[in-house]
């Protein structure tokens, strides 16, 4: 410990003290409460409903799988297999993104063929190799479970409420509560300079100066945006397949970097199982920089720095 | 309220002071508190392994399915559908018995071939049409996270702790904390007359007199023995495969009834949706006995009120 602190207060004097504003101004610590649009206030009931669609396998044609299968709370709610699995275990083409703060993105899905949460929140279900199920179908099997039925009447109100767009409304509330709040980062941000070590700082520093940021940008590192970058296997056209613009061909979503260090393996199609690789890869492909492995060590270690607190997560119990 | 209340007292008048003492004589409320074995003592890091265990996908060859897949938290521990589907969706040939209250179970498996918990545990781990992995390779995934090397250092000890052993029995003791005390019945038993009502309290005197109770005995409503029942639409040789006495053919343990108003579908192959209809089966083809609409019907009032405190579960975030 004492040659570690030594090593410490060496490394504070050279980077710390310098780095500490130029950080400050290039990033944001995460808010612990995500934008709520104003045709889907957030209640508590809401909340709660949504989360129990979001763990009922009957939303999904083989009463089996549920958003939370791939979205898995004990994987920061992703899955930790390179492409996601779905109806009869096939697979599909593109790494499960969590869960965690995509209430802070301005498009949804790695092709951004959604722009909400709760547009997003249909797709998986009918969607042949994850769900399978048409929306028709879950909402009669749903009709049928008198609680449920009851539920959607006290949080939507109206006549027969248990519609498609309710089921979306009510798992988009629960995602929205979905964030991760507090990582050593933020706290770092706000003011306390132990919560990160030197590696971590010298990376936030780094992790801007190279250019990271130019897409890996704001509270949640991701502009919302669109680019292609080559990473290891892909041929998926990615954005091509909604706008069919030629210049979106190969091109994804920026991917959140909060809680990146649980969400393994990582690329649109899972191919890169570690982080050291991963920053490597997209340096060299993104900004056509070679780095040292110090730099990637110390990218990574800020980049470890961005897990932060999971949501405690009781499970429903269904009716 | 007062049509009820009315009901209620001269219900009361009819079979409640009467059948009290029949009742408490004939059954015996839930402790709180499993069995634990001598050579698998309970302690709270343990039970958090067997926990992480329990949720880990990569207990199965997809890295997708875990124990709580089908043992799901939402539906009782169980999974709401017929027949237990696994490893590529492939459709098992029983229904998923819960394992709440299993830790007081002197028999696992429908046919008995495990004798205790962490026998159990192991086989869907190994089972082509369930978890489809080998140990070897369960444990050579387990000991490439460092987090799980250390825990299991932690909880058992001794030179190289990750076995498939030690992996059993922590499983084994995160299962035995999944008990449902208090249940209304349970309180009824301990002296709050108010806790079930008149209808249930039927029920419960008929289960007894009728004989439902021969089986369905004890603190958890089973002997752990086996019998030869005919249920709709099931072939299966049950305990005969384990055993091959022709004796043994198609019979299978007596189920606990614990939670089983959130348990269906019922029978050793799920055949059977609703209690109603399964109280009507068992009566008849287990005691030779027609009941009344009447009687089905309290008999139900008393199984629902067997529904206890489910364990209140948070996800473990796993390594």
């Amino acid at each position: 410990m004492r040659g570690r602190s030594a090593v410490a207060i060496v490394l504070s004097l050279v980077f710390v003290v310098p780095l500490t504003a130029a950080i400050s101004q290039a990033y944001e610590p995460l808010s612990a409460i995500a934008p709520i649009p104003a045709d889907n206030s957030l209640t508590p009931e809401k909340v709660e409903l949504g989360k129990m669609l979001f763990f009922d396998p009957r939303l999904s044609s083989s009463d089996w799988i549920s958003c939370a299968t791939c979205h898995n709370p004990v994987f920061a709610f992703g899955d930790r297999i390179p492409r996601a699995l779905g109806h009869k275990m096939s697979e599909g083409h593109r790494n499960t993104p969590t869960v965690l703060n995509a209430a802070f993105l301005d498009v949804q899905f790695w092709d951004g063929r959604a722009a909400t949460l709760e547009e997003q929140a249909l797709g998986p279900i009918q969607a042949d190799v994850e769900m399978n199920a048409s929306l028709d179908e879950v909402v009669a099997k749903l009709k049928a479970i008198p609680a449920y039925v009851k539920r959607f009447e006290g949080v939507f109100g109206g006549n027969d409420p248990l519609t498609p767009e309710h089921i979306a409304k009510a798992i988009a509330a629960f995602e929205r509560t979905l964030i991760t709040p507090n990582s050593p980062f933020d706290r770092y941000l706000r003011g306390d300079k132990q919560a990160i070590n030197a590696a971590a700082q010298k990376g936030a520093s780094l992790f801007d100066e190279k250019g990271c940021t130019n897409c890996h940008t704001g509270a949640v590192f991701s502009d919302s945006d669109f680019h292609t970058i080559k990473v290891p296997g892909s041929t998926d056209l990615g954005r091509y397949n909604v706008t069919k613009a030629e210049s979106d061909k190969h091109a994804f979503r920026t991917p959140t970097l909060r809680n990146v260090a649980l969400t393994q393996p990582y690329m649109n199609n899972g191919s890169v199982n570690t982080l050291n690789e991963s920053v490597k890869i997209m340096a060299k492909e993104a900004l056509e920089e070679e780095l040292s492995a110090e730099e990637v060590e110390a990218i990574v270690a800020f980049l470890e720095s961005l897990t932060g607190v999971m949501p405690e997560m009781t499970y429903p119990i269904l009716p």
